[in-house]
């Protein structure tokens, strides 16, 4: 049997940046099963006080003190929490202390300057992103790519719309997709709605047994999902991105993640990211 | 005029957690203008070579050393990104560490647990949820509502869209949503679509005045924005779900990831998020 321990996320906000510092370190210890607890909107001396009773619940019924990351910005609420009996590790107090020093300021202290709506322009961008991606998917609305920041080109299956949903939602990228089909292989040139957008454009490919497994979950044991037809759209498509100097990018192993991530990088789109 | 100081995310992945625990720190210095710049995918000692030269070059150009914000797991990688002339913060070394000695065991060292596919079948989940989203918004296909885990409801633009997206996403959360229209109110009953899967549903709201800006933007001057057609909407989806006892949210000041952790949290959906 695996070693067991309990971890919790605490957090003044919505807990996301302490839970994915916390579970990447935590993927480094494949040896053990740790049971995840999050604890989020912990802004008062009343609900920390409630967390630290349920720390050391679990800590007399397993005999271990659990690992506590938190990324508590109020020191009244943050000195509460400590007092549990557990390994307390704080993504902000050391590196704030040591990011004061270097620039010779005092922090603001203040709560709720991520993951909330924040800067409400930018978030603002972030819906309406979301917003042009829903309706410019698959194809559709072509007449406004003059708006989109990218369109995601490929065959069906390659990830260009979840992708292009993660760009909106996370980067407040407008990006919009257009599938390729067998019909827009035979003459050999990009299909007319993409041609006066050829600097947005981007490729996705993927290798034809990791599509065909894709789409038999989707169409089990149909002609658009036999290895033999996914190879043939992929060639297709491959040349034809190749030929028209879109940029390719293959997908098999990248989450989407990685992929919009390659975009923003290989596009320079990461610019506009940057303030 | 601000301060200005140059910053550098540099990761051997994505740079997804580098950045976003970085920025959350840096917004605690409103006083300062900081220049970012993200490097992902810096796996080898070339590139991180190149990311030193980088770094030095700008150090020399504004005479101050900028700050590096690191996740990087590699040893001899992160040996040559820390000897650039700069404020070196790494999210990983220190707590690797710490956790090393409280679990007494030897971390693996392994890149690319996070933001990769890493655990395929949860990757799986999650790209199935964004599909299950995507084709069960806005109330369609509502006899597929037995594979929903949530379904969101609640009068147009209350964020019910995005917020299924990043439950999808994020979470693999099979999340749908179904909006509430005038033709609803009349009977004082919840749509029959909805009937079965009472359990399920939480509901959103939002003050009006907001909405009527929301709305505006979408269509400007409309009956659908005015701010009194928007008041009598939510007047009544709110009575009717109070009636139906469906638990409603109040998104007036609330990001989707706030939204999203909120009801995660409140319908105890996934034991992970649950305290």
């Amino acid at each position: 049997m695996k070693i067991q321990r309990s971890v919790f996320f605490v957090s003044d906000r919505t807990g996301i940046t302490a839970e994915l510092l916390g579970k990447t370190l935590l993927t480094q210890f494949p040896d053990v099963e740790f049971h995840k607890h999050t604890t989020p909107f912990v802004d008062t001396v009343e609900k920390a006080e409630a967390v630290v009773a349920e720390i050391n619940r679990v800590t007399l019924q397993e005999g271990k003190p659990p690992i506590v990351f938190s990324t508590l910005i109020n020191d009244d609420v943050r000195a509460v929490v400590t007092s549990a009996n557990a390994l307390f590790l704080d993504f902000f107090a050391d590196f704030i202390g040591r990011l004061e020093s270097e620039l010779g300021l005092t922090s603001s202290h203040a709560l709720g300057l991520s993951h909330g709506m924040g800067d409400e322009l930018a978030y603002q961008k972030r819906m309406d992103a979301v917003n042009y991606t829903l309706s410019h998917d698959d194809g559709v609305n072509t007449a406004n790519y003059n708006r989109a920041e990218v369109i995601l080109t490929g065959v069906s299956r390659t990830g260009k719309t979840p992708t292009c949903l993660y760009l909106a939602m996370q980067y407040g990228i407008h990006a919009a997709n257009y599938p390729l089909t067998p019909d827009d292989f035979s003459d050999g040139m990009l299909p007319k709605p993409l041609l006066p957008h050829h600097a947005k454009l981007f490729g996705l490919t993927i290798h034809a047994e990791r599509l065909a497994k894709i789409r038999n979950e989707r169409k089990p044991g149909s002609r658009y999902a036999s290895l033999e037809n996914c190879r043939s759209e992929l060639r297709a498509s491959e040349s034809l991105m190749r030929q028209a100097q879109v940029p390719i990018l293959d997908t098999t192993t990248k989450s989407v993640e990685e992929i919009a991530i390659s975009i923003l990088h290989a596009t320079g789109l990461i610019k506009q990211v940057k303030s």
